[in-house]
């Protein structure tokens, strides 16, 4: 079968690997349908990911069909549809009890594309079977559930639930990429008041503005000034961090009014500077989080029903075995405008949208 | 009257100072009849609190009998005994309805000894009469009422209901002063399985104990690896942080295991280095805080009953006029051993206790 | 001044009263600008709340301008347009401190229209007026905001807050009255997956429709096997009874799944039959409640900006002396379709919309 | 093997049975060291649950060794000492990824001597043992942990945690048999400022106070009148019902406050009459549960380190193969005084221990 595979920074190829296989009888075998393209990916083949081992097939996303199961697998089967989600499971250690899957101390976690082979290929193992991948709706289409796989249940959870964000509340989220915008769209369903969508380049400002956010602010130019200007000086009631950045995180504690909430969803690099000399007294939350896609099933029976805004992410789509151009387009976003790059699809021919 | 007046850095006298009188009419004149010395009274005497200018009279602490209200004080009445508690509140502004009388917008907050003259005084005039203090029930000693007024509602609140502190935790505090300490007595209301108290100083350690530690450790002997052998490697569910600096800090978020609770007690002066890098994906809750005194009815009902214990936690007690040597007992206090100490009641005797 | 007049079971009139006048100094003089009628004023008409004593002025909801203030009121003064809400709250006793203001023990909670002079008049007094007044955002208008005095609150705090509605669940409302159909109006605000409105009367279940249900039943045709064909056989998440009935009730407690809430709105006036022999191993969460107002800032908010739908419940305007052919629009809803009827406001042309 | 089996109302024995065996690759197999015997098991004797059919071994509480595991058991394997829980879990049916177990809808539930044969036997089959039975920590004694198995989750789950009891809090306990007496002690680990516990028989009541009640009532003693003088007329804030009749949950409802929780606990036979007519409007909270096992590894920790007064509750023990005459003491508790009956354990000789 055919695989993208990680050779080492800068190196990797779309080429012939060897074929999924059940291992351990938990695990299910799954034909790939559709597989989106991720920024940690990109980290990956930059080298920022020292874990990831040269040889591994990339990708933690994927809606695809189950052709095998191991024989502890009970709760699905070959021929059902299915969201492979970016996190596996055992189910019996004490996180998975406490639904922190992602914590999972029984082998489970963010493995697949990371520490074992993943999704960008034609069939892909998924462990722990029976609560790693998540049956689809009737209705829903691929192209919309691989959404599914990780950004929604991420800004859902990391973001939204993770900042507590309620009616009527003022709400911040400084990065309009992928996981910003899907924050955005997450957070409205909880009906804050205002969402204002805080990022550099135009482009995201406007699809901050088709997937939800009432107003948008170029971060060169003073947001928080806007932010007390429209809270009569109190701040926002949650901030979500959507970049990675010490600069970001630091503008997003600048933002946060006493007693709200900083959700921080970026994946950092370095350490940041936390100003406790003037945060210790606001009575401020800050969280920080990987998505354990408990969320999931909740966010799939919404999107089945048309109340998950998942189209307007995806600006990309290519036939699977155009992964290297797939991945030159989506590397290239300030150029490309590449939000989601989708790959695979009942129908496999180009289509690529550009950003309103 | 009598009081005890900040007159720049390093300087301060216990002195003549003009009578309190009502000044707005909802604030009542409480004669003073016991009060105590606060770690935060030490900074404002080194100037670390640029905002109290010279000529205010300190403390923010206190129990006595109100002898005179505004007429639009409803609440208490001449003759009433009441806690003074170190926040005041306007009831009126959004962060009062929402209880977060600390945020207070109508002109309350931390404002006795800090921005209007304060508790270390024969009388105190205290503002918004009817949200400030609180009766106290009869059968309530003033010396344990005092440690009311803000130690014990803030190492509660501030450490062990914004840690989430549950029956069954593994709880560390960082941090074995009076508030530590206090973190300690009201962490086992909440019936955790283990509590691990951690500082520098050999005797703070062993009233960490008397408070309910179960365990200790010196803050140089590599506690976090201590609580990874009593957690199976895990970390704690919960870390206090009741030092206010930027090793310490670092030290709790090196110990709270995925998932748990980092509640900052401390007063920082500087800011402190936060590792994303590591700490984005692990699930972190960190909180900051004022204390709102919201809970101060239910310890005072909790004292009354004997369900909190206060008295470990003096261990000095001076007459009111004293106040210049009991500063220094409590500024002195690796030589002096002093945690609290407590000026006035019924008795003006001396009653140095050394700590065992 | 004019004022709509309680003489006892079936005695009523819109006829001379003397003139509202500051009791108290927390009280506020309003003129009444808008006032609303309520269901519960029908049940005083026909003497089943025997509080009500013979001479009283009712209503207890209403927005108008403040023209006098007693000198304890800080928080608004004349001129001031306000939203009067039917919960005063004294702010000082204990369950004010908890925002539990319906449940006062100062002298407020349900008082207007009930144990005191209330809104249908030209003038009402209001106690308590600091916190018992809402001032308006600029951008709403007064017949939008005076449904904002009690049913949109009692509907959200009562039926969508206590039952913990949340993203993607499956919602009941029983009873589609003003009550009921402002539950599916801010049931929406939490993107429930469903929303399914049970009434008789199919002039309601239009309604309900065009407030947000996704589907409605009439409670003659087994609604509950309804729901059991749309949840997988599990039942509803969330049942929100907002009829005051025992057949109602019981409905309710046959459509709510094993670890679902049924949150009470309706007023009861007979003992309801709890199934306990088959509810008590279901996990069931069942409240009541009376509304606190709590969540009334929060509405103003939303409303303002345009994210509660509150026009469509307003049947029927007339001019405020035409009160007692108003109450016969409203007693007689079966034949008028009468849900919200709405009095005064700028224009006094009656303007009697007819249910689509 | 031995086992009790049921054979109709009124007959049953202590008899041969076919040996326990792997049936499903899930299932352990674990050899019986302690068991106890419950209420339920009484019920069950008289007729009064229709789903047990003839021939069933009854019981649903022990702890043993695992002496034999399906090939699909990874949790635990032969030689280790697990307690037995009242309810099994499949873990991947959607109840169970919430917790949920007692909803379990994958075959698991409340299923040992109900509808499978039980623990009161040589041997028991256990199914899905990875989630249903819990490695027992060294330092705890079996006949302690055995009240771990039912009637502390049960206690603490659906009486205390779900009445949401805090530090601070006024609890009636209504019942003082062995659930209601763990009641008492578990919802001593949340510091509630008094524990009340009503009921009809001194000795019962007088093992109220050893678990730690602070006060006793006589429930033909007008306990409501006690709560109000002991609550300035407010109403407890937290009401557990421990009886399962219509008299003592009506009972249970005049004694809760305003805003107050009433978690029922008792296993009722009968409807109860709800008083809508006087609670719809006052904010009551009140809850229904079968024991979900979820809190039960907290438990076990927390009795490993000496927190919970599990002994007081065990008045009578027997070795195995006298069970008829176990249960001939615990159907007569009125006279016996029999709390807790416990089988088995390392020594064999009866120990019959009269309360006090």
């Amino acid at each position: 079968m055919k695989g993208y595979v990680f050779h080492g920074p800068g190196q990797s190829a779309w080429q012939d690997v060897p074929d999924a296989t059940i291992e351990e009888p938990t695990d299910a075998i799954v034909r790939v349908d559709v597989v989106t393209l991720c920024g940690t990916d990109l980290h990956i083949l930059k080298g920022d990911v020292p874990d990831v081992r040269p040889g591994t097939v990339l990708g933690h996303e994927a809606v695809g069909e189950i052709v095998e199961t191991g024989r502890e697998v009970h709760g699905v089967q070959p021929g059902d549809r299915v969201l492979v989600s970016c996190i596996t499971a055992c189910g019996r250690c004490s996180p998975c009890r406490e639904r922190a899957y992602s914590q999972c101390r029984g082998g489970g976690g963010w493995t697949l594309g990371h520490l074992i082979d993943g999704t960008q290929a034609e069939y892909v193992r998924v462990p722990f079977a029976d609560l790693s991948v998540h049956p689809l709706p009737g209705a829903l289409d691929a192209k919309d559930a691989v959404l599914l796989a990780d950004i929604f249940p991420t800004a859902y959870e990391v973001g939204v639930l993770n900042g507590r964000v309620r009616p009527g509340d003022f709400v911040v989220v400084v990065g309009a990429g992928p996981v910003g915008l899907a924050a955005i769209a997450t957070a409205r369903l909880l009906s804050p008041r205002h969402i204002l969508a805080v990022d550099l380049a135009a482009p995201r400002l406007e699809a901050a503005k088709r997937l939800g956010a009432d107003a948008v602010a170029d971060v060169r130019e003073a947001p928080e000034e806007l932010v007390r200007d429209l809270t009569d000086g109190l701040g926002a009631d949650v901030v979500i961090e959507a970049v990675g950045a010490p600069e970001s995180f630091d503008l997003c504690t600048r933002m946060v009014r006493p007693g709200g909430h900083l959700a921080n969803v970026g994946v950092h690099g370095k350490p940041v500077t936390l100003h406790l000399e003037d945060l210790w007294s606001r009575n401020l939350t800050l969280t920080t989080g990987l998505v354990d896609t408990s969320s999931t099933p909740t966010l799939l029976r919404m999107a089945a029903t048309g109340r998950l805004p998942t189209a307007p992410l995806v600006t990309h789509t290519f036939p699977l075995d155009r992964m290297e151009e797939a991945y030159d387009v989506f590397a290239h976003a300030a150029e490309t405008g590449a939000l989601k790059v989708v790959l695979g699809g009942e129908q496999h021919e180009l289509v690529a949208v550009q950003p309103a």
